[in-house]
């Protein structure tokens, strides 16, 4: 946590923040060691950062003094990350890899080789993907929370959404052994497709080249998803 | 499991491998439902690999046919990753990372800001660090393992490998507010230095930097040490 991150909520008025939650409050005990008339790290979801002195802590909440925060949080990457839906711990990490990254705009997708149980997953709640993502923001001292949007079928999300999503940005699709070897060092708006562990299959593939994406891959070694991504990621920007 | 990995201890002859150990064999029921007949890629540790057939499998071995393996596996990065020692359950993912990658020379370094109770870890016990490096080659169809070194003291690293280890490589010291932004594409020999959470002391930057490394950094986002190791090499290579 290089960051603490406040919500909406924790905002009392102009000058100050009130926290009280359990996960942040043994933070500042535990890691950061704080005490009051210590200067922090604070950003307040949405908006600034910066640094702001600690007023008090005690056991149920600690109190910030947030007038000064005045710096813009970090540049966000030009892309909208589609993802078919990983196994729920690998989507865990990946989910705090590309907040931390810059990542904004986050569709998980089904496709032929996503186990179905994967939708079931608990990890898929929507405070569990907030955890997640407040994570990533924590860790990269960022407060705008990244987008995520479930799409559950393939075909529907080629036909309905993709032409819209295509319209302003380049699609790619990373897959391995597609022609193009991986651009370097864009900063035009990206739609970045990746595929499930065992990749898309041929009829996917084809179904989003001929929507317009261009194939592109990272070499001839099979990687991980979360490490896949994240090289596509550092990459391309 | 991209790759059925087999180690010199499988190798019968030239054209026969025997398995024995309960991971792989539980893999090739579970995850392969492999059957006699089936075709399945293989790779000998350190050498060549391809497609061989399985010719037997029961509840103690799997035989395979390893007469036909005749590709080379790909290509290595020219790097070799200096790194902070990381807490054990990111350095065992990072191991897997750098692996599927393709570095093939890691030192674990000893910094100011490494925790002493992490060099007492079990993760780094030679087994250990083995059982992650298979892991990544197998992820990423590749056979020759990476060699990794442990270098408990920070001031005789620098003093007395350093030098060496500069003279046919670039050196490059990762750290947030360095001046030079991250080189992109490059092909030749680098050593990669990358430090812990929390980051190199300034002294410890200050002794790189004049032993003739440049200072790079991947912008104004904090990140893990896992996932900035991984955005490095996909940046540079």
């Amino acid at each position: 946590m290089n960051l603490i991150l406040l919500s909406p909520d924790d905002i009392e008025n102009d000058r100050l923040a009130r926290v009280r939650d359990p996960r942040r409050l043994a933070h500042l005990r535990e890691v950061h060691r704080a005490s009051p008339g210590d200067i922090l790290t604070l950003g307040i979801e949405g908006g600034r950062l910066g640094r702001g002195e600690l007023l008090a802590l005690d056991d149920d909440e600690a109190l910030f003094d947030v007038a000064a925060l005045d710096q813009a949080p970090p540049p966000a990457l030009p892309v909208h990350l589609v993802l078919a839906l990983p196994r729920p711990r690998m989507l865990a990490r990946t989910l705090e890899h590309v907040t931390a990254l810059g990542v904004k705009r986050i569709t998980l997708l089904n496709t032929r080789r996503v186990e179905k149980s994967y939708w079931q997953s608990p990890e898929l709640g929507e405070e569990k993907i907030h955890r997640h993502l407040v994570l990533g923001l924590e860790q990269a001292r960022d407060t705008r929370l990244p987008e995520v949007v479930l799409a559950k079928g393939f075909r529907p999300f080629v036909e309905e959404r993709l032409p819209d999503l295509l319209a302003e940005r380049r699609g790619l699709v990373a897959h391995p052994g597609m022609p193009g070897d991986c651009p370097r060092g864009l900063d035009e708006p990206v739609l970045l497709l990746v595929g499930p562990e065992g990749g898309f299959i041929p009829w996917e593939v084809e179904r989003l080249l001929t929507a317009g994406c261009e194939g592109i891959h990272l070499g001839p070694r099979i990687l991980r998803v979360e490490t896949a991504v994240t090289a596509l990621l550092a990459r391309l920007f």
